[in-house]
């Protein structure tokens, strides 16, 4: 393929593109497919000579597609919707054919600064103040590693040569995200030094726990080296109390980490910025544009006020990779595990630009609002309750019936294809996840999605 | 903005885009810009109101091409080359507008599956056995750290609720990636249990002094658990003697790793197959299509025959994330730190596709020849000399000068723009890297550079 023939088969993809956000409503959301479908339809081997892009592209249509959950769909409510959007993929168009790596300031000025700059930016938005260093990494588990990393550094500056000396313990709720528990095993810490703090009613983690679960550990010879809270819980986007969990972190010299992957995104909104109250005294926070911030999957924001901790935990320079010294040219990859950085930050400026602070507000306004108006329909119908609060766009509710009546609901609104939801568990009962997140989520399909969940429970076996 | 706002942008960037690569000659490899030139040139703040896009495609030409570090550019011969392609670039365009997340088979049975053809297609080209389960990660750095993760569940499988036993060593040679190190420090093993075994005077591990070393490690209480092989050195691209590691490795009952980041493209063809040698006796291999099978930055692929390791060192399932068990539903997220997960298999199946197995190997052949061929030339004049063996398509040289003399020809070529070379220490003296990668490098371009070469040293001051 030469440059002329790409640029044809790009304004093919291109109108494919349009043509697919176009009728995007058209698709159902869960693919009917059965497990091992997609890999029996494909040749087994790759093909010795080369195929013509034309060919490829039919069989992306004709095989792909129609295997594809269609997170792009509006009525995708489960999980946290990835929210992708217009100047986000425009933004990740030329970041695929740039292909720029930036693990250092020289390998790719534009990527390195831009980052700086998106960063700050998001930054403002959120209400952190300057001393919040930012940088992106690809996922939220993977920036709160980096966060237990630097806490490690922080507690055990002698973990980075000798190891992880086996006292060091750390705190999240029940009701935290599983990236936290794990990067508790990943780092060495082992699970069992991962402390679950119950949570109260509301799905919070209970402070007065947390102090008792420290100070006993304390007393038995270990190290409380870190705390994890979270702003927007996975389960049912409950907000830990943070300034209260802050000062027992500091009580303790422990490192405060805020998980608010999905929540911190409300922050942006002015009147919700209050939901980071205590954020300030965290040594570090991660927000996921890739979440509710309408920028395509992979981009994670990271802030920290110890990247100093967090650079002597993860330097280390090789000969090939040294440049001259510079205070202004930042080497990011002095910062975490990975080398290889693609060019994110640009999609997320686009994002940022085209619809300025006051357009993203406004659109994370309006799912809160929906959620709020379901989460009010739901109360209303005898047949239904409310499983938790709703201070996000997640809407948690039950089936006034068994567990199995409601994974039969589950199951039923799925296999319709005109909605995605989840489940979760809440106090051992089953209940249904509804999480708005789409840029072109509107009233009506919530209304919709209502409509189907009522007649699908209405006309159970 | 709308769909059909979108399609005319899209259009607009695509042409961009065509112009870019046609163009890409005109532009200097490196950037003439100073650290923080474009920070202080982008608003402190982020706008309130949103922008149009023209306007924001505007700046994007005037503000961060200029600070951009062109890895496409067919000149760019530095570090190893990140090489995207035509299809490659055309995968990331889709990848970009379907926004799917491959954490679960559920969440994207099409992700999913792609992922598990594509890498048993490239697992077959390179000659490994079926016996390879292979999954996609961003980068190498972090498929590197996952397979000293799954040596550590073999070796202790207590760790993972305990944590770190804190008697754990590993082995790799002075000349390895500094990922492998960094690995040892995230996972809590420390940099002391890191043992760099020294190199012969091709840079390749000395297998009798790793035999020493674990030996003495065992008698000294310690664990040997872990030893990382390269197929392609960063500083030389030597290829340690993995036959004979491997049986050292079975000997100890060690784990044993490949890095084959860069290396490994070159066993897809067929004649050179041979680099990998003793891999099939591995427990992992990571190869990095992003490094030089022509696909765009990142993907990078993983190999282990003990998957059931890998998943028990990382799955940890949250009640919001079980789905109904099914043999054939492979929920990658199981296999490692991250649960976001981009749609990385699309590019590399159209590379494969529109390529071949050829048409790769055609490439691949004629970098290794380019390489060849200019270590031939610099061989022949007396004012240079190579300064390592040269299997693959990395040329490392010097200028029969001081030290100084190298570092002041190197920044005289790269400050003409028409060329970017990085840099290594062999045995102590400063030498130049010259890496070919890039699919639209020719040998015109390699004479080209070579003249400048001689030039630059020449005319030094």
């Amino acid at each position: 393929m030469n440059n002329e023939e790409f640029r044809s088969y790009a304004h093919q993809v291109v109108d494919w593109m349009a043509d697919y956000l176009e009728n995007i409503r058209d698709y159902p959301v869960l693919p009917d497919i059965q497990p091992g479908a997609l890999v029996d339809r494909l040749p087994a081997a790759a093909p010795e000579q080369g195929e013509r892009m034309d060919e490829i592209l039919k069989d992306f249509e004709r095989s792909i597609v129609p295997a594809l959950t269609h997170w792009n769909h509006p009525r995708f409510l489960a999980y946290f919707a990835i929210s992708g959007s217009h100047p986000g993929i425009l933004g990740e168009m030329l970041s695929g054919v740039l292909n720029v790596n930036g693990m250092l300031w020289k390998s790719c000025p534009a990527l390195t600064e831009l980052e700086q700059v998106t960063l700050s930016w998001l930054r403002q938005w959120m209400g952190l103040g300057p001393e919040f260093f930012g940088i992106i990494y690809d996922t939220a588990s993977i920036a709160t590693m980096h966060a237990i990393a630097a806490a490690r550094e922080m507690a055990d500056p002698e973990a980075r040569t000798r190891g992880n000396s086996g006292h060091l313990t750390m705190y999240t709720s029940e009701h935290s995200h599983s990236s936290i528990e794990k990067g508790g095993i990943t780092l060495g810490i082992g699970q069992d030094n991962v402390r679950k703090i119950p949570v109260d009613g509301a799905f919070r983690m209970q402070a007065g726990v947390l102090r008792e679960m420290m100070t006993a550990d304390r007393h038995a010879g270990k190290k409380p080296f870190c705390v994890v809270a979270t702003v927007g819980t996975t389960s049912t986007s409950s907000i830990d109390p943070v300034p209260a969990i802050a000062a027992i972190a500091e009580e303790f010299g422990a490192w405060l980490h805020i998980d608010a992957a999905y929540g911190g995104a409300a922050a942006v909104v002015p009147e919700l910025r209050y939901i980071l109250d205590g954020a300030e005294r965290a040594q570090s926070l991660v927000v996921n544009p890739h979440k509710w911030l309408f920028t395509p999957i992979d981009l994670s924001a990271f802030y920290t006020t110890r990247p100093d901790i967090l650079r002597r935990a993860f330097s280390l320079v090789p000969e090939y990779l040294k440049t001259a010294e510079d205070p202004r040219a930042l080497n990011y990859m002095d910062y975490g595990v990975q080398l290889g950085r693609r060019f994110r930050a640009l999609k997320l400026w686009f994002v940022m630009r085209h619809y300025g602070h006051e357009g993203i507000a406004e659109m994370i306004r309006s799912h809160i609002t929906y959620a709020q108006k379901l989460a009010g329909l739901i109360r209303s119908d005898p047949d239904f309750e409310v499983a938790a609060p709703t201070p996000f766009s997640l809407v948690c509710f039950r089936y006034r019936g068994s567990d199995e009546d409601n994974k039969a609901l589950l199951d039923k609104i799925n296999a319709s294809g005109r909605a995605f939801l989840s489940h979760t568990v809440l106090n051992g009962r089953h209940a249904l996840r509804l999480a708005i997140g789409n840029f072109a989520t509107t009233w009506e399909d919530i209304e919709e999605v209502w409509e189907l969940i009522k007649q699908s429970a209405r006309n159970a076996p």
